[in-house]
């Protein structure tokens, strides 16, 4: 049974964004519409759940993380966005939705992209933390978004697609590492930065957030070969039709299952010394490992 | 004559970008190269010339605003980028070179904008001045990035393209206040912000950005209807092309020019009590006022 906690952080992040979101009454009404579109009621929140897991464990208030939460959550938004566009992935379903680009056009979805990514650092800016943890946070975001984070791994991404045969396991690491793992480890060291954890602490994190990174992508790539698109919220299938290279098709099933379950403890001992405290960042490594969508 | 600091600056800002820019000859080197090609090189360097002469006037070192400098550029480049994409404008040339869709991808073109987006927070998050000061200009910067300025005001351009008709001299002000006019005042506030200037100085220093960011439009819409494309590096009469509204086909070319007029003699009397310090400034007004590309 999943921890009561995810679904009221899931509550109140819904809640943060909306208030955070510019209004679709608000002219100009199109881009405001199309961002909320892209941002509110849909995903798994799993980087908002991150930020709130690490820094409740290490004694920051909810309140002081609900920016930093909200924030990864934009960037995390606008990427998806960028990322379905025709030129990109050219995919027309997302959490169940009609992707935005599909919902309105294709230069609102590029514009409602771009000030996602603006307004995150704008919310950051406004953190309820001393501006010292403020800055580092914001070099947080911005480096794990940026070409040595996100946006690196999408251009490794489209540089691999139907090269599949050419990819080796490392290279994949690399791509993913970027691609996702950046944004989901700076999700757990936003919260430890907003929680001022000691040095050894955050070491620890990074660790678990690597590890974390990485096993979220290994159940994406099995997920995107054994579930279907109605769970899913997103068309499934997609990586073979695209000649993307996987875990699974580059190590098999098998092989990339056992992957998991090496991950799996390689972030119960990251955690380990840190119990009880890190409770709920044991329970989300747990839905990574387990999630079917 | 134009005051020898400005090239000293231009030349300085290329410096920097470059320093603060990925090489292109790591990967992933296409997205590096199209960053590249998007900063690199070009443009009259307005945002970081505004950056400079308010820093200096006011007493913070040329080193303190670099990044600064570099970030606003940034900003402006990934904009540039996005509103040449196919979706949106739609143009092949750019600073007289191919538009970064056209020399790369399309694809790229979207990622390498992102990135440079990204990248401007990075370089601001390390500027070398106080933690208070960095955390308000990030916010500075954010704000005219996102919806209430710079991506508010291109979805304002985007809803009134092929409505000229509809359109009144309040709404095409507001549009150019939000798209160009916002980041141009950053500009100059990132400069106070970084020299710490006293609230009521701040004050003047909006007034007068405002009333560049006004001036440098109007200046624009005027070389489009006057201009050649070889001089302005970009295409020109694109604005009647497009059934675009601008000040002279709302208002006339005549009273556009008395416009400018106008806007001079608001950003002298701003400025006029921040002499001889704002010697700079003045000399930066008379170029929007006057300039032919």
């Amino acid at each position: 049974m999943p921890d009561p906690s995810f679904a009221a952080w899931r509550l109140r992040i819904e809640a943060v964004l909306d208030r955070a979101l510019p209004l679709a009454t608000d002219p100009p009404q199109r881009l405001h519409a199309a961002m909320r579109h892209a941002a509110l009621d849909g995903g798994k929140r799993m980087r908002p759940l991150l930020v709130y897991a690490t820094g409740t464990a290490f004694g920051a208030s909810e309140t002081e993380l609900d920016t930093a939460a909200a924030a990864v959550e934009l960037i995390h938004a606008y990427s998806l966005v960028h990322d379905d566009l025709p030129a990109m992935d050219d995919d027309s379903l997302r959490r169940g939705k009609p992707t935005v680009h599909i919902a309105f056009d294709e230069a609102t979805a590029i514009l409602a992209g771009d000030a996602l990514q603006s307004l995150a650092f704008e919310l950051l800016a406004d953190a309820p933390v001393a501006a010292a943890a403020r800055v580092a946070m914001l070099r947080e975001l911005a480096i794990a978004s940026g070409p040595r984070g996100m946006c690196g791994g999408q251009a490794l991404d489209i540089a691999a697609t139907g090269n599949a045969d050419a990819m080796r396991i490392e290279d994949l690491q690399r791509l993913h590492a970027l691609k996702t793992g950046a944004l989901l480890r700076a999700s757990v060291r936003l919260g430890a930065l907003a929680a001022a954890v000691d040095a050894d602490t955050l070491q620890r994190l990074d660790r678990f957030g690597d590890a974390l990174g990485l096993a979220f992508q290994i159940r994406d790539d099995l997920l995107d070969l054994e579930g279907d698109s109605a769970t899913l919220g997103k068309t499934a299938g997609k990586d073979a039709a695209q000649a993307k290279a996987t875990f699974p098709s580059l190590i098999g099933v098998e092989a990339s299952r056992a992957r998991l379950h090496e991950l799996a403890q390689i972030m119960r001992e990251a955690l380990a010394p840190l119990a009880p405290r890190a409770g709920k960042l044991e329970a989300l490594a747990h839905q990574v490992i387990q999630r079917d969508r």
